[in-house]
């Protein structure tokens, strides 16, 4: 049977890139090439994975400038089903896409806030004129693009060619160094790779909460690669931390350290064990 | 001489109800009604303190369910200058605006992203035709609101008596217990109240970097009510951590603390001590 990949659209999305890249790695796992499905939202993508509508969810989690994507964090803490199948880390290179040829001639700039927040020093020293127009997704105007006069958005160069708009400047990041890592949600509880996410709640009132799993992680001599906390929505104050740990879980270690962070925790989840795959800019077909 | 408070505008967000509790207090102090200005956007505000064209900024920090305000938290870590005067907690609660009467003939509901993220289990289930509009602030679309046809938008009821507009529907946060706090940033340096804010970036490549910061605040019984970590934006995976201790800086312990934390971080900034105010919901004029 032929799996199906699920990513924010319309197509042309960095997403869409992401998606793609492990459309191809599954292709060579399964001999099929899998179905790839476009969602309005981050979160019908992941839901339409835990209630088994489709196979996977490709989702931002973290960007190198703006930091980590909190609905797939919050929606993959409340789904319980979910498990993280693999990662993949893609390079972000922002474009110019408008019918105009004249940069101090437009009058609104469209695009994802991330991207438009990626983008601001550029816009701010070519076309300071332009309003900014935060949408959905990078890709939400192109189809309408060109009807809309003195108009630009900021997207790929794939999703310029998707589109056939023209590329009036490229790259226009502020940094050039920017990545943004995607985690491939599914049901599969794979226990493979050398990278473990969890998240915990603490008992409340506990001083110095954090530090007890901390130290759990430091005397197995487990790396974390990235701690992230994300409040409860119980109250103020109060808060999930996201953990990354460079240890897979079918390391005794890892088994360890989870059975200690299970006495000194609320509520443990474990979102399994995956490889992470780097993507280079030649990836975009 | 008058001082002055900036607040992301327009009038009747809930940036201004918290910058017109913070204008009391100071009234009360001061014996002269500080001036309010509206500005279009988050980082203008801080920006505006920090080359002293206003003398306070209040900004949101935090919201119990969306988390950090990234902006203002990248924001404080960049611009040298600025301290945290005074932090403020106000109750958030969400109404829908609109001259329409039928919910299910909306086809368009505008806010700003948390406002929209905090409704959107009762969108869900009320008006799950409409298309969700992300705008710069609560109040950004509410002058011109009435002109477009089946729209909607949510901001506070304080904003709808503000811009004589009908409210369809109160309270729409999918939680009732929904606060934000916001910090009042200026550039004196009070070293008062009994919270204490600041962020570090830890040396790179120390397996277990973070253990040290938090040994030390355990080991002189410091609390800790909140840690978040933000891109350095240099590369994926390396951060910025930022720290809320239960301590003022007049302590001893606090002062030991920081001292200790020089040693093993790589950049340290104070961001200062403060008190913390909490506003019932009838503080909204």
């Amino acid at each position: 049977m032929t799996s199906s990949i699920g990513f924010l659209g319309p197509p042309g999305t960095y997403s869409e890139q992401a998606a793609v890249a492990y459309q191809r790695q599954i292709q060579r796992q399964e001999d099929s090439l899998p179905e790839l499905k476009a969602y309005p939202s981050i979160l019908q993508v992941i839901q339409s994975v835990s209630n088994s509508s489709i196979d996977f969810a490709v989702v931002p989690v973290e960007n190198s400038i703006e930091g980590g994507v909190t609905v797939t964090l919050d929606a993959l803490w409340q789904l319980p089903k979910l498990k993280i199948q693999h990662a993949l880390i893609i390079p972000i290179s922002h474009a110019l896409l408008t019918a105009s040829d004249n940069l101090q001639g437009l009058s609104q700039i469209y695009s994802h806030p991330q991207a438009l927040g990626q983008c601001q020093q550029w816009i701010q020293a070519h076309c300071p004129q332009a309003s900014l127009v935060p949408t959905s997704s990078t890709t939400e105007v192109l189809k309408t693009l060109e009807k809309t006069h003195n108009a630009a958005a900021i997207a790929s160069k794939w999703a310029a060619d998707l589109y056939g708009l023209p590329v009036l400047a490229h790259p226009i990041n502020d940094r050039p160094d920017n990545f943004t890592k995607f985690w491939v949600l599914g049901r599969q509880d794979l226990q493979i790779g050398a990278h473990t996410s969890l998240a915990f709640s603490l008992p409340a009132n506990v001083p110095g909460g954090l530090l007890a799993p901390l130290k759990i992680m430091f005397q197995d001599a487990i790396n974390l690669s990235r701690i992230e906390s994300r409040p409860t929505k119980r109250s103020l104050g109060e808060y999930l931390f996201f953990l990354d740990l460079e240890a897979g879980l079918h390391q005794e270690k890892t088994q360890r350290a989870i059975h200690a962070l299970r006495e000194c925790t609320e509520t443990l989840r474990i979102f399994g064990s995956y490889y992470i795959s780097t993507q280079g800019t030649e990836t975009n077909p």
